[in-house]
């Protein structure tokens, strides 16, 4: 039975279901000779760990429980009489995690678990690397953060996985490393990579005014609390950012062309959300009609998009273009039919040269992007002894 | 740097660009730290093979001879006096595959490669994972032997990679595993996996009769030189096969229902091609052509599928259902939009369970089932120390 030992860093949505797929998977992974050992679970105030580090695991009803607190928005040290584990807070558990790491890196192999949202995670994530541990991520910031600190990251880039950090449990970094492995040079990548700006578009495409689609998008929860956080295209960008670094484009999130949906003049330091929603959005109506009809006129629909330009040779690429914003695409092509909130990346190879490989379904919820951290982690069982 | 040792069985289109990715490839997967060392090449009649097994490799230089003289129809004993290698036909050749793996397959490791059409070579993979190798397919003949076989090959499930059986280079056996390792049961795969009769039936549905259909695909050099080889869904069933045993279905090519487009009394050993391309197939089109009006009168269109059920509990699978054959999809559908020789797999599980996760794009090739070989060989590197 091969053992891996994991510490879960953050334990919101994904991460609570992470540690309850954890548990329903046991049969399943023990008939693979696998067993997922999860020593601790951190967040940003406090942290949970085994006494014996080397031999034992926080069991099932443990973990449960510990979803059940987080659930209820109570903190980790609340576990402290419940079964037989350590706890620390902030700020001696910051040094606990790399005290953990450096007990488990050489000796059995650790998985650091990312299923934060938080840039903090960057610096415990390099220095457990270095101790011969392995990070699996569904948390974008470390590596959209700067280019420094992704190398380093990516210094053994066998350790490092993080399908969900785009697409959530889509095969899209599996799928571009295999290709990019094969020598399959990746000319263009484009893609829909928010569920909440494709459900937008494909309204608008309706004939829909843009205000009603985002308060519509709002009241069913598509959004997030701050629409603007999805309308500005960040999230997006972060994603495209990723991509491109994979594909070995030595770029930074501040030389991605983004563009928003909605002017400076109403960004969240200067009308509150409730001004946005019930003044500013309305003002944007007539532009996006507009777009959408000239687009309609060449036979076109407007999607909100990633575009990504490759390189015609593996060894040396060279930066062409990373750019996120709304493009006018065919009605006919795999992006112009998407309609809802599915992503769809096309990958454009020599292989895929003139219909492109397509990779499309549903880009986010905690189920699908804690599927595929778990996938990640199994896929790393040949790094463990 | 990782060395990896191959040794490749079958040096038709599909081998022969294998070893010419292998070669263009080099510095690439020199800056990955990886080397892929081919020490030697067999067909069905002869085999080279380096001298020296434990540190040698076939130089570039005398594998791309090797393409050439293959290409050209030659004998590898050709290859004798080109470089240092030893030369070996049959049947000593069988014996000396045995030998270099169990040289190699417990020291160093070796990744028998399989780009044959034979069903011969479950017995030498077969005896060459018990001896410490690894094996990765392009060839489905061992994959849909008897489930005993199946078994043997996958005893350690690690060792054996065979993207290239089911859709060339797509994403779909790394997909699935990754669902299932996940804990995401599959509820249901439907797929179009034949390029010829994707293309067969969406130009059928545009009215033409579908003996002009075959005629052409079987001009355009997108058929079997007998296209019944194509039209009789057997290769299509292989496919299905391999997708059902890695969901966990036991059974056998024979338990799948498959639809052949033309009936047993123009079957080959009752009609020539000749006689099937001038006369047999002429008799077909009035059937496919009320079936495909029947379709759209209900708003459907006709593909040529397989459709597989699996199981609501990953570990207990149950064989509900694996056919082979067209059916009416809906026009709107991933399936029903699909046109010409695309690959397209609709898989719904529980995370994609209302609209499924979609792989497409060109599912036969050389080059692309090519860059599918490689793209296993690098992903099975964390097995060789």
């Amino acid at each position: 039975m091969k053992n891996i030992p994991l510490f879960l860093i953050g334990c919101g949505g994904v991460g609570r279901q992470l540690l309850q797929h954890i548990v329903s998977c046991r049969s399943l992974h023990s008939t693979q000779g696998l067993c997922l050992r999860v020593v601790g679970v951190g967040d940003s105030k406090s942290l949970v760990a085994v006494d014996d580090l080397l031999h034992k695991g926080l069991d099932d009803s443990f973990l449960l429980e510990l979803c059940r607190v987080k659930g209820a928005g109570e903190s980790l040290s609340k576990l402290r009489d419940f079964g037989a584990c350590q706890t620390f807070v902030h700020p001696e558990s910051q040094g606990r995690i790399l005290e953990i790491a450096s007990q488990l890196g050489r000796k059995t192999g650790l998985v650091f678990v990312d299923c934060s949202a938080s840039s903090d995670t960057v610096s415990v994530l390099k220095q457990a690397i270095d101790m011969g541990c392995c990070a699996v991520m569904a948390n974008k910031k470390p590596l959209t953060s700067t280019m420094e600190d992704f190398k380093k990251l990516f210094m053994y880039p066998r350790r490092i996985r993080h399908e969900s950090t785009v697409g959530a449990g889509l095969p899209v970094i599996a799928s571009l490393n295999r290709i990019t492995s094969s020598g399959d040079p990746v000319r263009q990548i484009i893609g829909s990579l928010s569920g909440t700006l494709g459900y937008v578009m494909s309204e608008v495409e309706d004939g829909k005014p843009l205000s009603q689609v985002v308060r519509d998008a709002k009241s069913l929860g598509y959004t997030e609390p701050d629409p603007r956080d999805d309308l500005g295209g960040m999230d997006v960008a972060r994603k495209a950012l990723i991509l491109a670094r994979i594909l070995g484009h030595q770029i930074n999130l501040d030389s991605i062309q983004i563009e928003s949906l909605y002017p400076k003049e109403m960004g969240p330091d200067v009308m509150t959300v409730e001004d946005f929603m019930d003044r500013g959005v309305l003002l944007l109506d007539k532009d996006i009609q507009d777009r959408v009809e000239k687009a309609a006129s060449n036979g076109n629909v407007l999607r909100y998009v990633c575009v990504i330009e490759g390189s015609r040779h593996l060894l040396f690429p060279f930066f062409t273009m990373c750019e996120v914003g709304i493009q006018e695409l065919p009605k006919n092509s795999p992006l112009g039919r998407l309609r809802g909130s599915d992503n769809v990346l096309e990958i454009y190879t020599r292989c895929y040269s003139n219909q492109p490989l397509v990779i499309q379904g549903a880009g986010a919820g905690n189920d699908t992007t804690a599927a595929g951290v778990l996938a990640d982690i199994v896929d790393i069982q040949d790094l463990f002894p």
